[in-house]
């Protein structure tokens, strides 16, 4: 089921490097008719839809305070104990993210500043079905409440009886959310991005979801509502030596597979001992575990690699750029300085890419797709913009104007050169030097 | 030719923070067909497409040493110190921002941390003409050297003999890259985002252009290659009160105009007698300035509007969230904290645009079109992710399991809570609890 792959050339890795290829086929008209429709009619449209794709009625769209409260009661005492603790571990890790502003005096009386601002509007997107992705809520509405957005919103389906699952109102209550909306799919995307008369306009989006949602996504972020990253399949690499368990490699693998049919889970490692015992590893789990036919999908695009040196191995890894990278090594710690491209880490073997998927405190969204070459996972930044600030004085002006003057003629830009000039005349007639 | 706009009400709002439209017709097609032509013919198509675009037969694609190093002799002794000036600045400003890595204990046996990691290959694209834009080598090069990028390469178009403008290629040298490319337009952007024989793909492509270049970098963002941020025409606010010099305010107007005819400049203030006097010292410092056509059509869609309260104007201003924002007010550095969308900021009488442009330290390339709602300007994050990690030790599982198989369970992802059970059984038995 799994394939091993013995020293590849390196004219082998691009097809070793591929992804599931996702059918992503004629659903671009489909959205930007529903994009527009949404445009058109607002809270009308997003009503129809609901009916249609969501098989409810709805009078309200806005979730009600009531609804919040009760659905405190609907969650176990077990789930509400694993989401406080989670919420304080993510807490705690995003808020050691906030920036100092910074100040730098480059030279006298010219001083050059950063600072954080939280952005003002930012909408979050959690799908319905039956695993209620509580666990995203904690990851995005926590961190936008630590950066100080000013409004969080969060659009999910309702099920046929018009209702949220409770695991989420609860998520969103702990998380500090109070505006949820009952909407899906791309519908939700375009109401965010545009606004309706019941849903506010964001101006960032962030979640998962199918590929309407994906594709809602790419189309409002060209037009002028950001996004937070390109999305795709989940993937997971593990780098693993003879120390390791390979019963922790096995379920690691199948976590993935569990993620969907297009997961990718990848085993490097320099052990061919250890990449042969993987199959019947995974098998022995496999059996005991649902969603098999699923499972073995995934599994089947999943792939274990030996390489004959350690060189060779990461800079495979690096060039894949893994979602999730499982350093499962007697010296992994040592390991981590090795990593140029990966979306997070996951450091020796009692660090499943559970603990991070759902508690340890680092977020989950994470760039897919080999984007972990240049995107980051959602953190403090996702959820503020750096404006910079610079402030002279007439000293600062005079020491610096020659040199904007002179840059500013050879560029052709003569009047950015007369602002210098007629400030720089000025203040030599300036007794008081105002700055 | 500026209109003056007093109390306009909310309502009017929306039509006054309109930016130009810009013609942005059915270049889509043709940008698609050179990015398929280079990704097939690779080198031979960007030979074909600088005799066709750029007048010029390239035997050599890359620039040479000698090149560069003569370029030096050709830049007068005047702009090299400028250049160097400019340079410090910069790289002092953007040094300062870089982190320090995170590392925070959670809870106890669980330790997470974030780490910056350099983006290893970046593109810079610097168009040609006759404007040769050094000051942006400047802004994206050093960046990009200071946060550790393997290589920086950079594209620009050569003249009818072949050549480089020696202003940019000494810009390049100075903020030392080396590796510099004949290519200019949507085919430089390909070549990057896809590698040629000689060109070598990016994971990143930032840098100012035409509408092919900007068509050419939205394609091949929805592929595999990130790039800077969307972009539009420039533009600056002005918030200004009595206590502002007009000349300052009216060449500030004229530096934003002489950017393109797209341009647009914004004096918001409370003083009608500020805004009276506007247009008379525009048409004054006019009639000093070439290129007085591109100019006055910039300026035709430019506005000065007069409110009633302080508090308007700055709700207006976060709304249209500037590029540039001028604070030009007796009070302007308390001012500061009023600002919650804008790209950057420049405070006092003695702090035009130009200097930021050029000089100051700060970075010059932005958000325009209102995107700074949710983007940062160009700065030492742009060239870098941020890669997470966590260090689960065997108690720290022991403490966190439990959470995590509860989540795991809930979201019905039962392999997730597999592979946390597996490890929390063995851990039991192992003496070592290696973690």
């Amino acid at each position: 089921m799994i394939s091993i792959v013995s020293n590849p050339s390196r004219s082998e890795w691009p097809t070793l490097m591929q992804r599931a290829i996702t059918d992503m086929k004629a659903v671009d008209t489909v959205v930007a008719d529903i994009v527009a429709e949404v445009r058109r009619d607002g809270d009308a449209a997003l009503r129809r839809y609901a009916e249609r794709f969501d098989g409810c009625r709805l009078d309200d769209l806005r979730v009600s305070t009531a609804e919040i409260d009760e659905a405190t009661a609907l969650v176990s005492a077990d789930l509400r104990d694993a989401i406080a603790m989670a919420a304080d571990n993510i807490c705690r890790f995003h808020s050691a993210q906030q920036m100092k502003p910074l100040t730098v005096e480059v030279m006298p009386g010219v001083v050059c500043s950063q600072r954080a601002v939280a952005i003002d509007r930012v909408g979050l997107y959690i799908p319905g079905g039956n695993s209620p992705l509580f666990s995203t809520v904690l990851m995005l509405a926590i961190p936008a409440r630590i950066a100080g957005c000013r409004r969080i919103v969060l659009c999910t389906p309702a099920d046929r009886q018009g209702r949220i699952n409770p695991a989420i109102l609860y998520a969103a209550k702990v998380a500090g959310v109070n505006e949820i909306y009952k909407s899906g799919g791309a519908q939700a995307i375009a109401a965010m991005a545009y606004g309706t008369d019941t849903v506010p306009r964001v101006d960032k989006i962030f979640g998962p979801g199918n590929r309407f949602v994906m594709e809602a996504k790419k189309l409002v972020s060209s037009d002028h509502t950001a996004i937070d990253m390109p999305a795709g399949p989940s993937e997971v690499m593990i780098v693993a030596d003879d120390s390791a368990d390979i019963d922790f490699i096995a379920t690691d693998f199948l976590s993935q597979a569990e993620h969907g049919p297009d997961s990718q889970s990848m085993l490097l490692t320099t052990s061919p001992q250890l990449a042969a015992k993987l199959p019947d590893a995974i098998e022995r789990y496999l059996q005991q575990l649902p969603r098999r036919e699923m499972m073995e999908r995934s599994l089947s695009h999943s792939r274990v690699i030996v390489f004959a040196d350690i060189e060779a191995l990461w800079d495979f890894a690096n060039e894949y750029a893994p979602e999730h990278l499982i350093i499962n090594c007697a010296d992994a710690e040592t390991m981590t300085s090795r990593v140029r491209n990966a979306g997070s880490v996951f450091i020796g073997p009692y660090s499943p890419e559970s603990a991070g998927d759902y508690a340890s405190g680092t977020n989950h969204t994470l760039p897919t797709s080999a984007f972990a070459h240049s995107y980051s996972g959602v953190n403090l930044d996702s959820f503020i913009k750096k404006i910079t600030f610079q402030h002279l004085t007439a000293d600062g002006l005079s020491s610096l104007g020659r040199t904007v003057q002179v840059m500013a003629e050879n560029e052709s830009l003569m009047a950015h050169r007369l602002a210098v000039t007629v400030r720089m005349e000025k203040s030599l007639n300036d007794p008081t030097k105002q700055s």
